[in-house]
């Protein structure tokens, strides 16, 4: 470690200018999504490339089936550095619906709330242009004052996170060489709350499937089938109401193979958070802990799996009422593992179940939509020490190691693919709204996250 | 009775003319549930109007808050003749899908299908103008001979039974003493298969029931809180799934109050009938039964009552996968009803049932849509037996009393607010396509339920 002082005074002077270069990624409409956007994304990797490059590194937009990737590379001030990826994504969520914006989501702008509290408004603040940022400019008042760089850096940013990532496994595949670090840092993850750095070293997996049940060759009129023939909905009702017991724990054969309790002292400091059902259903509106009873919120979302149905249709959903027996029905049901949960095994698992509940004379199909495992990083590695420590100096409160209930499916590629473990931080808040209307990051966010990037980068050398 | 083969020779001569005022009547559009139709309905009813006067009726358009009725009187030869009202419908369900139409549902048209066999195909073919009309051409043929009527008639086309009927009820009210006869005819129903004229005697009742469940205060994501909050399509599905327990029984309490079992004789003579759960599913495709346990396809179909989900949806049900916990999830459910269930009973068990499943941080909304009781008319009144001898001796096979899986609310009607029971007879056939794309009418329904009519018109008066 060395002084950064300077350099986090540079970053402060520079907060003016670091918001324009923000502002200006967020006004490229980059949604991965719409076929509409695809000049817009490709625009959003070339303003990437021309930033980075004049801040020194080799920069450039790299071809995809789909949107483009961002690859740079800048070299450490010591050749024996650490080597470290980092990871961000440029692509940004559709904006419908576009009616509940108070303000165009592509004309980004800082919105004072009162009591110093300042926030930026607009799409991809938080997910994930504002996030990528803070890293980028991190980098650019260390370069201004030291001239140099303490570790050697690697960027990929990718353009494709918000639409299922196609094109980010063969180009590691084909990249590898070029890509591998001894670790990678990921910025698309939040804090634990306004004051509280989080790093996050648990992630669920997650197995997505979508069951079609299929009855009689068309729509019946209840008036004259009903009673006789086979509902869909009737069946489907049956098969997923069945997929948990009453206690919470889902029913499926296996499911628990590779789950293991968290540690006593995990959970402990989890509990020392403070943070209690009411507080975090509260903020929902709901107060009733949901799935499996005797175990705290904080353990049900980070570290045991699930199985929720996220979406279901069959019959008639319009206005009024018809009498339908409808021809079939579907759900789209989502899994989230932990630990050693084998994705493929519990897929096959829920179909041999759903199977078993199809009568013989209706049928089934499945589609899967992605299956990950779990990621659990090292509770002691040093690089994790080191950054917790870096964050702790930056926040009024002490960084803090959590699970996270969602997957990031980056992570596993890393570690599978180039066989590098991931470090999570982020500084995203709960109430950013992303992927939703009104999508803000504070400016404290925004902030306070060059300066940790600094002060991380300066103690992966110590 | 007389000798009625002049005017049956009458309507076979008739029968082009009788084709081309159908056809006419045909080609309006008069879809009641949409009110870009609004004044094609006026002009059906108007055409109507124009052709009963043409007959010699006393007829009328009467308007209501919604689509007008057609109300028509014709004495009978004798003062002392019976008085019967004659009701259909000159409404018709909406086209689409369009694209499915082999031909314009509005410009009707014969159909040569080979043997001997023609069809009449366009929209309200069967349901119910064509049914209608096969009255009127009796009418009309009857006159043609005997310048007279063997009973008096009064006439109600209804032009809002494909949306609810919301005028009928008013209407009956405000004239009931114009409409009251000594008994109802109905021509809006089927015959038990092509050659087997049937008698309805037996029609559920029905209950609809929209409920929505509500949890979070928004939709969620279910990485964060997967696990923990609650899932309003879990609770839906659960509450759903334990309407019916393993022999098909519906678990409300007090649901099978009133109901009793049908008596042997007219069990055997449903047996007699030789459908078979094979041949009755068969036709749509399927091939087991899925009710209660232990009864033949129409036991259950027609003396049975039933709970069936007829619509579901809640959560992200696009293309693709979402890993959403949705805020609400909705369900339609009807109850169909026999012998003497209380709708209002049971619509008020269905709900106590449902609060009973929601957790107290959720919340529930009922939607009511319609309520009738069954109807059970006497299987020995001397109307019934006189009609089924009429139509025996037009039909290659005796007629024969069956129930009926579906309301016909107006029977309810009549009963409660006018005090008569009604003769539910129809030439319609299962593959009717009613309410579907495609629909048709076969031409020997039309030309022998005109016959049929001019012969129970004849008994009626022995």
């Amino acid at each position: 470690m060395t002084d950064v002082s300077p350099v986090l005074d540079r970053a402060d002077q520079n907060l003016p200018s670091s918001l324009d270069n923000l502002f200006e990624l967020l006004r490229i409409k980059s949604i991965s999504t719409d076929p509409a956007f695809k000049a817009e994304c490709r625009k959003a990797a070339e303003w990437l490339v021309a930033y980075l490059s004049s801040l020194g590194f080799t920069a450039s937009v790299r071809d995809t089936p789909g949107h483009p990737m961002v690859v740079a590379h800048h070299d450490a001030a010591s050749a024996d550095a650490p080597h470290v990826l980092f990871y961000g994504h440029y692509d940004v969520q559709p904006v419908d619906p576009i009616e509940l914006w108070e303000s165009d989501p592509f004309a980004p702008a800082i919105k004072d709330m009162g009591n110093g509290r300042k926030i930026l408004t607009g799409r991809g603040t938080s997910d994930d242009k504002g996030q990528l940022m803070t890293f980028v400019e991190a980098v650019r008042a260390y370069k201004e004052i030291k001239g140099a760089l303490p570790v050697r850096i690697t960027i990929l940013f990718e353009g494709e996170e918000e639409s299922g990532s196609p094109s980010l496994k063969p180009f590691l595949e084909a990249n590898a060489a070029e890509l591998k670090a001894d670790f990678a840092l990921v910025c698309d993850t939040g804090m634990w709350d306004g004051d509280t750095p989080a790093i996050s070293a648990g992630l669920r997996g997650l197995v997505g499937e979508e069951v079609t049940i299929n009855a009689a060759d068309r729509d019946l009129h209840s008036g004259m089938f009903g009673g006789a023939a086979a509902n869909p909905i009737h069946i489907l009702t049956d098969i997923l109401a069945g997929l948990h017991d009453e206690t919470g724990r889902i029913t499926l054969d296996g499911f628990y193979d590779g789950v293991e309790e968290t540690p006593s002292n995990i959970k402990a400091s989890w509990e020392s958070l403070g943070m209690t059902t009411e507080k975090f259903l509260g903020e929902v509106g709901l107060s009733i802990p949901s799935g499996e009873k005797g175990r705290s919120v904080m353990e049900l979302v980070w570290a045991r799996p699930t199985a929720e149905v996220n979406g279901i249709s069959g019959g008639y959903t319009g206005a009024g009422f018809k009498t339908v027996i409808a021809a079939k029905a579907s759900a789209k049901v989502s899994f989230r593992l932990v630990g050693q949960q084998n994705p493929a095994a519990i897929r096959e698992s829920f179909r041999a179940y759903v199977r078993s509940k199809v009568p013989a004379d209706c049928s089934v199909e499945f589609h899967g939509h992605g299956a990950s495992p779990a990621i659990q990083l090292s509770y002691d590695s040093p690089v994790l020490t080191k950054a917790k420590n870096a964050l702790s100096n930056e926040w009024p409160k002490p960084a803090i190691v959590i699970g996270m209930g969602g997957s990031i499916p980056i992570v596993g590629d890393f570690q599978k693919m180039l066989g590098m473990e991931s470090l999570l931080v982020g500084f995203g808040l709960a109430d950013d709204r992303i992927h939703s209307p009104n999508e803000k990051y504070e400016l404290r966010s925004y902030h306070k996250g060059i300066r940790s990037w600094i002060r991380i980068l300066d103690a992966l050398v110590a």
